[in-house]
């Protein structure tokens, strides 16, 4: 028998490394965004929406971790063979758009920024192509005193979504600091020569959490071989040099005060080192003033940042507090979110130095934790009351009923489909309904509706664990003539909801 | 002189058809979006978010107007060599969803989704390679249930945004009534041979808004020459069947029952035909059973719908109203979204017919159209206090001032630069601050603050049109304790509000 060709259909597949978001989990990031975002306006921050793509000059190569430029970006030609690229983050079109409109600007110039940004990187759990930031920046002053609100504002927006103080901290560091010790090594400043060595010791101290003092100090020296025997190659720092980058990272004391004594007498007398430090006592004083105690911002000589392009203050928020996921194991979040003072990245246009700094929630990671602690439960909407078609034929009155309780601002649905009344009810179950809306021949002649309460026999309370005895147990029902449908249906929704 | 070379730097601009979006119209987009989510989400839809780009293949051929294949998009490959491209509208990705998700979805399923789209097309006025879209889509039944259903809830949604019955129409039209008249000059139906004259055709009626009864006509004949002089080649259909044709588009009677009736006329014995006239009829009464009189829901024979996956309803909203743009020229806004029903656009993947709906608004139509009749005002929000920075040395007595504004939940800024107190006030009028916080040495020492009303004056009332008389107009200005600043400032705020 000789078959036919079929026709070649594609493969109904997301993309790699790229995923769809479902009800819950939008409502949840709308929930947790709005927060944040009454936050920054309350700081003055005003929005700004840059386009997805942008030159590829334009966006420079500042992907962290990436050695490799122009990968790790998506690019394309347009039709001027001039190449494109997804933005890679909200800092870089920042940059473009304040050089592009710079004297239209009241400056300093406070702007925050919500949205995608796509990384052509290798994905894995949790590792998407496709992730939200959500950015706030301060263009155009070199005060610190911008570093500072930046963090403090940080700590309101984790503390306005429920995180208590006490479970987060904002980690500040500065990384003039570090440049004075690598001017003491000999291998900081404005020579390119040692970028490549700079790079490589601010990665290593970056995994200070991950890989712990030993792992970095062989970062900072020769190399390191991890577990699966993959050799990772270091700074090649000398034993004192690596010595005095250690001290530094482990800086500790039991105050602001006392962390800033101490790494002043590590900088020695490198003007650079002693600028940072400087900047580091003005945020602490500042965070003092405004009630943000050592709590809530922590002077902390870990902190570095993967990014080249930081200049002076660098921030870190940090959760504290461990949880119980949903398969039972303790997590700890970690970061969820970070930046600093780049006062470089507009300057690539301009050829002028412009002060700038900025703070970007890594949302993903944020929201993670959120749902974790319940923070974001208030975000769940009730699903619809589903009014069933019991006799297509009066397709019109149903929608009358659909109608009304939406009038009344019952979220409501009439059902869709042609299937009979088992399937109807499957689907308001699968749909998680809090009720239904029936109406049969008999009930229509007496004028009159019934409706279901789906919740009662205790679905939601889990009293009853088995599914089959929930089923057995008869959800509960009442009639009432058609007019009083919208005063019953909010009896149910309202029982509901105790 | 030998010049040095300089140091290539990019140049700052945004690529060619794209654009930033500022504050105002961030915060506009954002209550207009909340007006519409909010009804979708009462007619019981759900939102989804699907990823910025899709593999080519799943994405499709469906571009309005582009006749040439894999045209009018943004493609790259990935490291495996799949082409990617940018999604160009938000009903491909759905449908690559629901063949994908087929099993796990309760149906039918009702989704909402909000987001950017991209056209690699040639960037006109208003016309950009990136704009937004707010879909609604049911799939999963062929009701037309479903198709009322939307088109009600995009009159709830206008009315929502504050346009008034009467302002706006959702017109109607189905398919298949034209295919049944297609059937009967004979190039109707699966006869892939015919599919170029067709889209033709569609095209040509598409335009009637734009060119008129005269110029559709040409269009279904020989072809067209506009006032530029281009020749647009046209559907080669002879004087009866163009006639045909245009005695159905310019359907028109004093009822929805008479356009029904004279469409049945038209199309004669065509089953196809008959099928989409009673599909037509039945929307028309489950719209009137709900109270959607024909001021708002109007069968109209002249929408059809630029593309060419459309299978039975397909509508159009339209605003009716004139109004004055800033220019003082009148415009009206026309079509502000528009949908259908595409039974066959899941099918590409799973090779049985999936039934879907949908309507998409067109974002920023709509959201120009609500700017003209100020119904996006009340999305305005006030601009920060100033705190000015009179002594650089007492930073932290700023800081806490603004922090106490901030806790009051005052919009409230430090100022961050490093200028003198004349461009400080500059700063705050180009803000449009509505007060500024002063506190020199002299009032540090006496414990008070005084606070400026920069509105106040008459600034906005427009009493005085002259700004050189507002400035000698010498804002008014009060000097209280430290204490007594919220009060004071929000004392001010109160008037301004009036």
């Amino acid at each position: 028998m000789a078959k036919r060709n079929k026709p070649v259909r594609p493969k109904a597949r997301v993309p790699k490394g790229l995923r769809d978001i479902g009800a819950g989990e939008v409502r949840a990031l709308d929930a947790m965004l709005s927060g944040i975002r009454s936050v920054y306006e309350l700081y003055g921050f005003e929005p700004l929406d840059t386009p997805a793509f942008e030159y590829t000059d334009a966006l420079g190569k500042f992907l962290p971790d990436q050695d490799r430029p122009n990968e790790g970006v998506f690019s394309f030609q347009d039709e001027d063979e001039q190449w494109l690229s997804l933005r890679y983050d909200l800092t870089a079109p920042l940059a473009r758009f304040v050089a592009e409109n710079y004297d239209g600007l009241a400056k300093p110039f406070r702007r925050y920024q919500f949205g995608p940004v796509w990384r052509n990187e290798k994905p894995g759990p949790g590792r998407y192509r496709q992730f939200m930031q959500f950015d706030a920046d301060t263009v155009g002053t070199a005060s610190v005193a911008a570093d500072a609100e930046l963090c403090m504002m940080a700590a309101d927006c984790l503390e306005a979504l429920g995180i208590k103080r006490g479970d987060y901290v904002m980690r500040v560091n500065n990384r003039k600091v570090l440049d004075g010790i690598l001017e003491r090594i000999g291998i900081a400043g404005d020579d390119a020569g040692y970028e490549a060595q700079r790079m490589t010791v601010l990665r290593a101290i970056d995994k200070l959490d991950r890989l712990g003092p030993e792992g970095v100090r062989l970062l900072l020296g020769e190399g390191r071989k991890d577990e699966s025997g993959d050799y990772t190659k270091g700074a090649g720092l000398s034993d004192d040099h690596a010595g005095l980058i250690m001290a530094f990272v482990e800086t500790e004391a039991d105050s602001r005060d006392g962390v800033v004594e101490r790494l002043r007498e590590i900088v020695g007398d490198s003007e650079t080192g002693l600028a940072g430090v400087a900047e580091l006592a003005e945020i602490s004083a500042l965070g003092a003033a405004a009630g943000y105690g050592e709590d809530r911002v922590r002077l902390d000589p870990s902190v570095v940042r993967g990014l080249g392009y930081y200049t002076g203050p660098v921030f870190e928020a940090e959760l504290t507090f461990s949880a119980q996921n949903e398969k039972g194991e303790t997590v700890r979040f970690g970061s969820v979110g970070g930046g600093g003072r780049y006062d470089g990245l507009v300057q690539r246009f301009k050829g002028v130095e412009v002060p700038a700094t900025g703070f970007s929630f890594g949302v993903s990671r944020l929201q993670t934790a959120l749902e974790t602690t319940g923070a974001l439960a208030a975000a769940a909407v009730a699903a619809p009351v589903i009014v069933l078609v019991m006799d297509r034929d009066n397709l019109a009155d149903y929608q009358k009923l659909t109608f009304d309780l939406r009038s009344a601002g019952i979220r409501a649905e009439m059902y869709l489909g042609t299937s009979g009344m088992r399937a109807q009810m499957k689907y308001a179950d699968r749909r998680g309904a809090p009720a239904v809306v029936i109406q049969g021949e008999d009930e229509r002649a007496r004028g009159e509706v019934t409706i279901k309460d789906l919740e009662k026999g205790a679905r939601l309370s889990g009293e009853i664990a088995d599914n089959e005895e929930w089923r057995s147990g008869r959800p509960a029902q009442v009639s009432v003539p058609q007019s009083g449908l919208i005063d019953a249906v909010r009896e149910i929704l309202s029982h509901q909801q105790d």
